[in-house]
């Protein structure tokens, strides 16, 4: 039975803005570590291992993002992230942020998997596709 | 006749990430950039004013955005910025930046004009909507 | 007897620069949450409490800052924190940062108690002088 | 006769932290920013084709800041740069930033000439040398 991968990330100071909430493309950076930490914690996958010795990344395809509530300097976020579809090599990631059960922040990222060389797709290799489908919890309709 | 609000960005070291290309959370950075300069020189509007005296800002609701080829270090993006919609307090903005003729990276972002102290949203007063409506250039379809 | 505080702090992707290696302003985003970990953890003062309630801040005065060897993505910095000194409002830490038993980074930083509306600065109230005083660990010299 | 390197920066909403100031990292990108800008329009050295064809970076050795008073957004900051010293592959470079006629930082920038693949460091070629030369400003004393 799948799960989302899940991990709490503590708004810091230097996430905010003179508004006093986060600034948003900090959401998308927080997001990044989110990701990092699936593929150390959740994956198995050495993500620096990934990037620096085998040349992969995941580079950004797209990107779907609600801002539901704003988000305060020292409030602990739960993020979570599922698979949403698996193609040949893109991958569909939901990932949401909730404090309490207060939803603050609700996403879909489409990520490639990429030669960092060359920039080009390739298709995941049939481990990593079996790791990923782990974490495949598709959105209803 | 409506035409959208231009500049140009330089593409800078430290937006680039290890793989040698914009690190994509730094687009939305650039893109805020962008809205601070349509205020300032596009809508004659004070952006630190409106602020920082008047405490109103134009907090993020949802944002769509596709990432169609990397950036590099050292190029200059034009960046674009058309209104869309205009509703009672939001406000939908097409952003794109291309690097000559290449479309690089394509957004709507949708934005809420409120009051930061209490983040409640509050309609667009005349004047300001009459500025917006300069840069109305809906999307077909 | 004194000891410095210590907390680890995993590298990021996105602490890195096109060289691959840690954009040195990122080290000083690090170090701001290596002063919040320190508050929250070792002083027991609630940071965000400390700065939206009470309204205080510790801007920074100055800073001496040594970047020995570089740092790379996945590595996992152990970043050390102690008092040099303490002023009637202003406070010099020593941080380090180091990857098993390399240094990579090393600075001094003096930081004022300052009331955030007016930016003026405080004397230290007895109770955090006393808390600071656990973490006094005078450089020789 | 030698003079500054000078471009002024606008004070960004991003640049700036919860008490509407600038958080002193941003002042070390905007520094980045200052040094990119000096090579490509004073140096008249392309700084991506440096880095990105000839392999060559100007890592940071250390770094001295004086933060002296707080810059609030939509200010114009006339950032400053001059050399001090010229050594064989390391440069002491002096930055300033004032609003008006008022100091709002000052630092002293130590870098080091390097080839980024190895991180070595490499004496400056004669040519860089004697553009180098243009903007030495030592220090009384």
């Amino acid at each position: 039975m799948s799960t989302p991968f899940e991990c709490d990330k503590l708004i810091r100071f230097h996430h905010c803005d003179p508004a006093g909430i986060v600034f948003y493309p900090q959401y998308f950076v927080l997001f990044n570590e989110l990701v990092e930490d699936w593929f150390n914690q959740g994956l198995g996958v050495d993500f620096a291992r990934f990037h620096v010795e085998q040349g992969l990344g995941v580079p950004m395809a797209s990107i779907e993002c609600r801002f539901l509530l704003p988000s305060k300097v020292g409030e602990m976020l739960r993020l979570s992230l599922s698979v949403n579809r698996i193609g040949r090599s893109s991958l569909e990631l939901n990932v949401s942020g909730t404090f309490g059960d207060e939803p603050r922040v609700q996403a879909t990222l489409t990520v490639v998997l990429a030669a960092l060389k060359t920039m080009r797709s390739l298709p995941f290799p049939d481990d990593l596709r079996t790791r990923l489908e782990r974490y495949l919890v598709p959105l209803p309709g």
